[in-house]
């Protein structure tokens, strides 16, 4: 299968590329670097240096035989968009090509414009390329479980069928996210949701949780083929950012009272999830959703979970509640359904003692690097 | 009160700012003249000129006595929205600045990305100008009825309790919405309802209808101070084309079976609801909700509405099917609530045959104006 991975250079981009074309697809990796330049721009960068795509493609070929190619560019840009499609022909796409820190695009009026023309911009392109040269092609988006927000009643997965006076009606779940990022998310869904039902298009919208974890079956242990460890406030996700905080020494900045419940997942699901919507597409003139993650757990669990492994491990760890910078609710009602890629074959990998232990471990290759100011930027929601 | 009325040039923007300012406010009306650019790109003439900005402010006061300021520029250019929100600091801002035709936004890529990149944009730009220079500003953003498009179930204004497995949360009523233009609405007020619960924002959504008509109590029958009449298939909007088509003797095009339901309401009835809005504020933190129409038609009902009154009047009206250019359901159920704004003291001008007498009385003294090849398009959803 011809498959275009839009956002390839991310954290989970490169990952994605990797383990597709082993699996004996046809990948394009497309990227236009913006996350590494907003990584720069706000102090946040990853805990060790990674390639550039064209040197990550070449090292992937030298290791495993397969080959991925490259472009380079902006997808909120028509030309280009134009050129990609209508040279490659996909069969699926990999949508991750947007801003993806919930705290960038509460920085400043700046950021927040950037998130909203970027991540909309691209999904609307994204929508049109399909349309104008590959119609029959699979979209597979990536959205967030942060679009649900937490409500008071069971989070379907995607839809629900609401009963109002005695009348009946299927709608998707109702979203209600907790910053302008997941907002643009909740947007890119309804703008999906109107061409799908227009344009016959086929979509999957993947409801994703919060990522840990850098090993998958592809890099074998070799770093070099490691993707982005942020760790900083705005671009680390919270299980990567507890390990680097573990190691170096740094009280687990849990925010508040630390009953903030989520859905994880390791990032060798995220891969597999992937794999399995690609490989069993939406039909044309379908939404389908998944949410995508393996497990709940709080922050305040998560916390004392790296605390256990770490000190296991020699370490000295710290938790420490910190004033909660976002606005969201510290104790909450939390009961997602999650059972369609399972459907389709998914066995997770859980947040096992051993799991924690392999990032520290990664992590403590690294410790000279670990630079504690990056820990806490002082980004409120206020 | 101080008020800001963006989009001031359009077909409701400077009714409502002759009103408002006639009440006792202080009024500054912005815009850029995007829709007459529009309209003269489409081919899309009104029936009659209408002057600019800054001469339609010269003639009101010297037909009112009363006084418009004028600021022309892109609300979509931070700098400008800085200058004028900076130096005016309004109490209340009403936002019509948007592009506001639905075919419009399904012509082509560049026509459906304009929509996109204007309308969230500048709703975006309006946020950030009330949060840096007029926190408690009250925002009132013209939102519509076809957000909700037509479910199988009584749409209610604005919120909807879901029980769902024994237990209960209030949502924003689910919205899917039939063009990409209303689509965008729908985005607004998730953007909106964001920054309500996180920076306190108060804001009015009127989920409006189509409106139809010239005449307000501000025009006092002056054509020139008319606001546009549009009558081609993607400006103008449905009583006012069906009017000028009776007119011409063109028979009037209703789409396919005819069944489309909607909310309408007469422009005497958006001023008021306008007003009402601005001088009962809603909340600091308070997403409000009015359904803004005030009775319900079929297409074919105003058809033959139309007709009985062309007829009477002499005119010699037919009525024919047309392919439906749209993707839309041509017989559903209809049933939304509109109570708010009748709760707050709104009195309906109803659709009666002397209102359409007055409408078609208007069009007959441009009779030599009209273009029939403005009638249809032939612009597609498909």
């Amino acid at each position: 299968m011809k498959i275009l991975i839009l956002g390839g250079d991310g954290y989970l981009g490169w990952p994605t590329a990797m383990h597709l074309s082993k699996a004996g697809h046809d990948v394009l990796v497309v990227d236009n670097y913006l996350r590494r330049e907003l990584c720069r721009e706000t102090s946040g960068e990853p805990l060790f240096d990674v390639p550039n795509l064209a040197d990550r493609a070449i090292l992937w070929k030298e290791t495993s035989g397969v080959s991925i190619q490259v472009a380079i560019g902006d997808l909120n840009d028509w030309s280009f968009v134009s050129e990609v499609f209508g040279s490659f022909q996909p069969n699926a796409l990999i949508h991750y090509a947007e801003q993806p820190a919930a705290p960038y695009s509460m920085l400043n009026r700046r950021a927040a414009a950037l998130t909203l023309h970027n991540n909309l911009g691209v999904t609307f392109n994204v929508i049109y390329g399909v349309r104008e040269f590959c119609p029959e092609c699979h979209i597979v988006k990536l959205g967030t479980m942060g679009e649900y927000g937490t409500p008071n009643i069971d989070i379907e997965e995607g839809w629900l069928e609401i009963e109002h006076k005695g009348r009946k009606d299927r709608f998707l779940f109702p979203r209600q996210a907790g910053s302008l990022y997941h907002t643009t998310k909740v947007m890119d869904t309804d703008m999906l949701w109107f061409y799908v039902r227009m344009w016959g298009l086929r979509v999957t919208d993947l409801m994703q949780g919060p990522v840990y974890g850098l090993e998958t079956e592809e890099t074998g242990g070799d770093v070099r083929l490691y993707s982005f460890l942020n760790y900083d406030e705005i671009f680390g996700t919270v299980v990567n950012r507890f390990s680097v905080q573990a190691v170096a020494g740094y009280p687990l900045t849990v925010y508040g009272r630390g009953g903030q419940t989520r859905g994880y997942l390791n990032i060798k699901d995220t891969l597999n999830c992937i794999r399995l919507a690609v490989e069993n597409p939406a039909n044309l003139g379908e939404l389908r959703v998944f949410n995508q993650f393996t497990e709940t757990f709080s922050v305040l669990e998560l916390a004392e979970k790296v605390q256990k492994v770490g000190n296991a491990l020699g370490l000295n760890v710290q938790v420490d509640s910190i004033p909660n910078p976002r606005k969201e609710m510290e104790e909450h009602y939390y009961n997602p359904v999650h059972t369609g890629l399972i459907d389709l074959g998914l066995q997770p990998n859980f947040l096992t003692d051993d799991v924690v232990a392999g990032i520290l471990e990664t992590v403590i290759q690294f410790k000279d690097r670990i630079d504690k100011r990056k820990f806490v930027k002082h980004i409120t929601w206020k």
